[in-house]
């Protein structure tokens, strides 16, 4: 079991994400995903489908994090640049791969499988594909970059299907006190509470529901014992200061 | 009105959203108001609560774009460190701001207004207050950096008061088909429609819906002929293509 958990970037591709008229879902559940395996999600950039940029950040994500995800732009549209331009970050060359091909003839029937169709068979040279059991077309691996589709139903299929290719580290346990007291409140215990130790970290996250605001305090840690005396501490604080428990998450997996 | 629309970075700060317990809600809502002021969104990126990151990711956004926005971690507990990251990042001091508690006195009861609310108030020296109408503590700018909270409600508060300090371009304005084609059918005719003008920029953006794939075609640009002339073209594509239309967005803001 390693000392340092490995991290992790990602590189999600899209104008229409950007513009906002579509709301990105993949971030959230790439997220949550990693928390298990004990991979720490570092940073997220979000770019717009410009080859120059895909380029540039997928070279600096490569080279700055033990895992890449992409997500976004592999389709059969004229924009959809995303492979073309992975491949040039790497310096190699986009080839038909027979195996995609094979792959995607098991999925659709013969007339179904038009020339635009078989451009997503069209992969860097070198890549390892990645199952996609929603649309066929696969995914791919580059070095330590996984890309990834950006319609959420098939991105997580295909990112279940490449957990095989990462090492896990020990799991982030969580545990978490829902309450209706503010933060303001609960700002000077919660600092004191944090202080005993750094081995469990605190995060307050206000919210506002039918008008009024709330707090989840989230407990993270990897040591189980400390999680559960500081959880402890926490539900405590909570009752002292007269709040009400609105949801209680204990620290188990 | 300026050739170059102006542009903008967003620095989303927080854990929360990084490990995915909390789906981030604020980038789609500032990406559709700044495409409407026309102004570009360049660049997201999404980073934990760590001073080192903040200070960093601000003063280089600050430098590359026009405007920039931050959301997260301006409340009053211990994990809320980015009034003071900010302060860091423009070599200043964090001093209470005798109109930022004006402000707050005005919003909350006598015996509300406790030290760590009043936290709040201690805001960069020669920051300019953004109103804040849901939660009473204000946002700010210093420089071109605008420091927003986190809570979806109250960000957009923010964002609606701050609007007077942006210098506007000419609206972006969109048009769009829905389809139930898939983007391998459309890829040939999408294709050719662009290339008779990059004046009109045209997205695809498929989606999965009852088990079933389709695509919503989504045409940009800030000439309305142009834009209406395009719009055509790929209305008559989807039919000619036999495809059904499922929602159709014409070009008028």
């Amino acid at each position: 079991m390693s000392v340092n958990p490995k991290n992790a970037g990602v590189i999600v591709i899209g104008n229409e994400i950007l513009s906002g008229r579509t709301q990105d879902l993949n971030v959230a559940y790439i997220g949550k995903k990693l928390e298990e395996l004990g991979i720490v999600l570092s940073e997220v950039i979000i770019i717009p489908d410009l080859e120059v940029e895909i380029i540039d950040k997928v070279r600096m994500y490569s080279k700055k994090y033990d895992y890449v995800f992409t997500t976004g732009g592999i389709g059969p549209t004229h924009d959809d640049i995303t492979t073309a331009s992975i491949a040039k970050a790497f310096d190699v060359n986009v080839v038909r791969s027979k195996d995609a091909v094979d792959r995607m003839q098991k999925f659709y029937k013969h007339d179904q499988l038009t020339e635009a169709r078989l451009k997503m068979a069209d992969i860097p040279e070198g890549a390892i594909l990645i199952n996609n059991f929603v649309s066929g077309a696969p995914a791919f691996k580059v070095e330590n970059v996984f890309v990834l589709a950006g319609v959420p139903e098939i991105m997580r299929s295909m990112f279940d299907s490449l957990v095989e290719h990462l090492v896990s580290g020990p799991p982030i346990l969580t545990a978490s006190v829902c309450t209706n007291l503010t933060e303001s409140k609960l700002a000077v215990g919660m600092s004191d509470i944090q202080k005993k130790t750094q081995e469990v970290s605190i995060g307050s996250y206000p919210f506002f529901k039918h008008g009024h605001l709330g707090v989840n305090i989230v407990l993270r840690s990897t040591k189980k014992d400390l999680l559960f005396k500081q959880h402890k501490l926490v539900e405590e604080l909570v009752k002292s200061l007269e709040g009400k428990i609105l949801e209680i998450q204990t620290p188990t997996k």
